[in-house]
């Protein structure tokens, strides 16, 4: 079951020629969650993935280069004849800021649903949910951690077999959770399989000091995507300013057993080489994505999460 | 004198991979005019000219596509502690436009001023002036004329030296309006010089219908940059949307016998290729400039406007 994150803007707080300002879109098995859509996120899309359909956008605050690209993006799919609802969410200031963009989106063919969240909030999906929490910024500010449900354990083909169930579609119907009548009768799911596996986690802080809420939101995720803002040597700035240094955000990383560490909102007074390599010192399992990049999370099973670089641009015909 | 205009977003109404939103940077001397700031037009000048300082911008209208690129241009401004004042002017409405970005600009380090301005208004520079004309959009909409002012007449060396002035730093002088003492008394300029020459002209209709006002705005202009968002075979959508076709535009640029027509806002569902070539059939003198392609306007002693591909970007370190 297909999870990743599509890296469509890596930086901030000024887009640069490189990075654009900060977008992750999360898909789950064709479903869309965007967390932050600063301006430019809609051409950000037609480089990269194309103008799919977003079904929820988290933000994260509401500082400008976070949150632009919100009504742009909504036009657009007007003018696309979207239908489909689409749910904005965000910290207590969310209904105000829709608000204050009407004048600008003025009526759309499609249903906005606006909802505030605050920490340890929990948004329920089929198979996963969103834990909100509170991140240190200079405003009411969220992250957002993306948790899949647990999943039913491994079958144990040996005690299947000794119970009397071997065939493939028996097999197939235990590992589902239904049971099945074999050689030697009745078989539930809970006497062959074992313990629950957890899901998957992804987890997006946007703008944030360190803290101790995000080593508990992203204990032993599987990507972590941090505030990344200063090298150490700009330690006291990033302090004034409620952003990260490269080595803080490692720090939160290691604490919370994370498997891979994404910095992005990197200054652009630094070499990106060299914030990498200053959270290295402290979690080895650390990049930095450029814009259009993906990073894939298979099942634990399958492997480590992997980055891709431009694997979130799809391929298609030149447009003109 | 250099006067050049910057294509940041050559698309609209929604952006593509190959074309942002609506935005052009006419630079003069280094003073420079945006006329319209789409979403992502900071992002279309750090892919090009930099984040230079623009002096004054004017929208056409506040559809979305043409004028969401200004609370983040503002923003970045402010974060490169820009001191500069700048002024916006537009149709009725700018003051209103303005005063709905307010929650989302914050308070600013330097100064916004913001002018509504209507047809057939005049805005005066040293050595030029931007007027104003009304254009036909669904809604009140301006297009811009930026004329330089007449220069004086070429001198007449013949009659300079007949009248005793033959030396460079004396007839340099006179070009220059100045009287000078020459071997027989004193030689006044409008003795030697010829008549007046006009002034160079670049004309920008943003979204607009075919309109007689723009053949009288666009008299005689070196460039035209105009609304061609259809091709002929779909000219009732373009009446019905009050945009132009192709055909329509060079009809303008022939009518009011300018040099060269630029076409904008081409819908993506065509091949350029085709829309140029439609307009062609009229108007010989067309092309369809991609974004970071830059028109050059030489005084008309100099040679025909220019069109250099991709003439906008300028050339500089990668910043990573």
């Amino acid at each position: 079951m297909e999870l990743s994150v599509a890296y469509l803007g890596t930086g901030g707080p000024a887009p640069t020629r490189l990075r654009g300002l900060p977008s992750v879109l999360i898909s789950r098995e064709g479903f869309r969650i965007m967390v932050d859509c600063g301006e430019g996120t809609q051409r950000q899309m037609r480089l990269s993935t194309g103008l799919v359909r977003v079904d929820e956008i988290y933000l994260t605050h509401f500082h400008l280069d976070h949150c632009m690209g919100i009504p742009g993006l909504l036009k657009t799919y007007d003018l696309n004849d979207r239908e489909e609802p689409i749910r904005i969410l965000g910290p207590v200031g969310t209904v105000q800021f829709m608000e204050d963009l009407r004048p600008f989106t003025g009526r759309l063919g499609f249903h906005v649903e606006v909802e505030e969240i605050s920490d340890r909030d929990v948004v329920g999906y089929p198979g996963f949910e969103v834990e909100a929490f509170e991140t240190a910024h200079r405003t009411t500010s969220l992250g957002y951690a993306i948790l899949e449900d647990d999943r039913p354990g491994k079958i144990d083909p040996d005690e299947a077999a000794r119970l009397g169930v071997s065939d493939g579609p028996s097999l197939g119907a235990l590992q589902d959770g239904r049971s099945v009548t074999g050689d030697q009768g009745e078989v539930r799911p809970e006497q062959v399989m074992g313990e629950d596996r957890p899901g998957r986690a992804v987890v997006v802080t946007g703008d944030t000091g360190p803290s101790p809420r995000t080593v508990e939101a992203a204990a032993e995720a599987d990507l972590l995507i941090h505030d990344s803002s200063f090298l150490s040597e700009d330690s006291e700035r990033a302090a004034e300013t409620a952003h990260s240094t490269a080595a803080q955000a490692a720090g939160i990383a290691a604490e919370a057993g994370v498997k891979m560490l994404s910095l992005v909102h990197i200054s652009a007074r630094y070499h990106v080489g060299a914030v990498v390599e200053e959270a290295r010192e402290t979690f080895a399992d650390t990049n930095a994505p450029r814009d259009y990049d993906l990073v894939r999370i298979p099942f634990p099973e399958k492997g480590p999460p992997e980055l891709v670089r431009e694997g979130a641009i799809r391929s298609g015909e030149p447009e003109e």
